[in-house]
């Protein structure tokens, strides 16, 4: 199998390290930043180095485009066009009806691991990336079946798990599972930063102990501009529709609290608890103490 | 130094070891849990039980009560009307103004440490659970201030860090730090579960791979209702206030999104990464990469 990668960041090089180790393969990695090229290759993540995405496509079975989502369309149509009739083209970008919608090839097939880390760089990339994380694929009606099945197959190799959904069904997903979550990190740090700077001496500005659910549900906050800019902007739509539903759900809550209403607040926050285990598998909990 | 325990769960229990073990106090705890009760001096959380506020209250310098919100109030007067007029009581409530307001006696002075765990129960409690945490106090104008020196001074002891605040800026704080995140929490396993609701089979119901982001943003979803309601309550007023804050910033990011507004959204995405490293005391990072 030999296997092109385009664009040799965490991401790709974590594809690159796996399909080596894991699969066999044969892995010719493209970046237009030479320094993470030759970096991948010192790391073992491909076996040798292109000096552009038609050279590292040449004899490609399967070509992975890896690039920051506001440049996948352009890539992906550059690997189209030099790929061969029977090599498939996918790419791992957060969100899909952009890119499906711009790209209209057989051999195209959008995808989207649920992996990666508040690293980024190909110093950071593993072998075990993968395993176990979920892989959404997103093949249209056109896409070609045994393509399909060559990625799919592939992508349980590297470890994870592939699963088709529909383009516009991972987009109002991840909308609501990882763009809304983005946005609350960066709303909550927002209003704490504003309280705090309106207080007392002793708390004003500096660094706070803000306990472990502030610390947790603020990690991501104002992550890579770079990349989330061009992820909030690619699933605008879909993250406008989840911004209002929430400030539906929130107006909801504030009701229940003006009103004093124990009953609602407790049917709402116990509703939440069983949806918080069903997604997560397991029985709900007897719940979180206090924390902060 | 002796010391009364009103309610030994977590908080309590861990407030007695430490006091045991690091001050080498004389603890008497009570419960109206006679099994946490007993569990409390099998682990060594206290030297003594009391059947009553008034007893354990005996002799004692310093009280803490330990109870949940919607007891505190009672339980604060009870161990005012038996306690030593040089005895300062406190509580470890996560919101203070309605306490504050309820009791005017120099003797009270109510505390809240940011400290505890996803679970609840003496078994749980730690001798180092409040080990570098802040530890706000909320004296009034009518406060004694050796009986203040006093709690100050042990609640050092106890491995904390005391800072005095005034109670309404507490509140309007961990309206912001602790209930707002864990509203949010709520939302969001609303959402996403809603979304899955409705999308393909593969997707229903079941458990799914959400990624870290919405993992850690939602762990705290559907906290202990029996805790939380009472906390969401005796905070409604800040709380409210914070939720329109909240909804405010939320409609600045819908309407950046639906003007495709790349600038703004930079900016908006830049300013919460400085705010967060301002709040955490660290330099702003690179950034997260994008993880689900």
């Amino acid at each position: 199998m030999r296997i092109a990668v385009l664009g040799v960041g965490l991401l790709g090089g974590s594809i690159g390290l796996a399909a080596r180790g894991r699969m066999g393969a044969h892995v010719t990695g493209y970046d237009r930043d030479e320094r993470a090229l030759s970096g991948a290759l010192e790391l073992g993540a491909i076996d040798r180095t292109a000096s552009s995405p038609g050279e590292a496509l040449a004899g490609a079975q399967i070509a992975f485009v890896a690039v920051p989502v506001g440049a996948i369309a352009q890539t992906v149509s550059a690997a189209l066009a030099a790929a061969d009739r029977q090599c498939v083209v996918s790419d791992v970008g957060s969100t899909k009806c952009s890119i499906v919608g711009a790209i209209d090839d057989p051999r195209f097939i959008g995808g989207h691991p649920l992996a990666g880390a508040e690293t980024a760089g190909v110093e950071h990339a593993r072998a075990d990336l993968f395993d176990g994380a979920t892989w959404y694929l997103t093949p249209s009606p056109g896409s070609s079946q045994p393509l399909f099945e060559r990625l799919r197959e592939a992508i349980s190799s590297l470890g994870a798990r592939p699963l088709a959904i529909e383009a516009l069904a991972h987009d109002r997903l991840m909308a609501r599972l990882s763009h809304l979550p983005h946005v609350f990190a960066n709303v909550l740090v927002s209003g704490a930063a504003c309280a705090l700077a309106g207080e007392q001496p002793g708390l004003r500005g500096g660094p706070i102990d803000a306990g472990p659910s502030f610390r947790d549900a603020t990690r991501v906050a104002g992550a890579n501009s770079s990349i989330w800019v061009d992820i909030y902007m690619s699933n605008g739509e879909a993250l406008i529709e989840a911004i209002d539903e929430a400030i539906a759900r929130l107006g909801d809550v504030r009701a229940a609290l003006a009103d004093a209403d124990a009953h609602a607040l407790t049917d709402w926050n116990e509703r939440a608890a069983t949806q918080r285990a069903r997604l997560a598998g397991v029985e709900p909990a007897a719940g979180a103490a206090p924390d902060a």
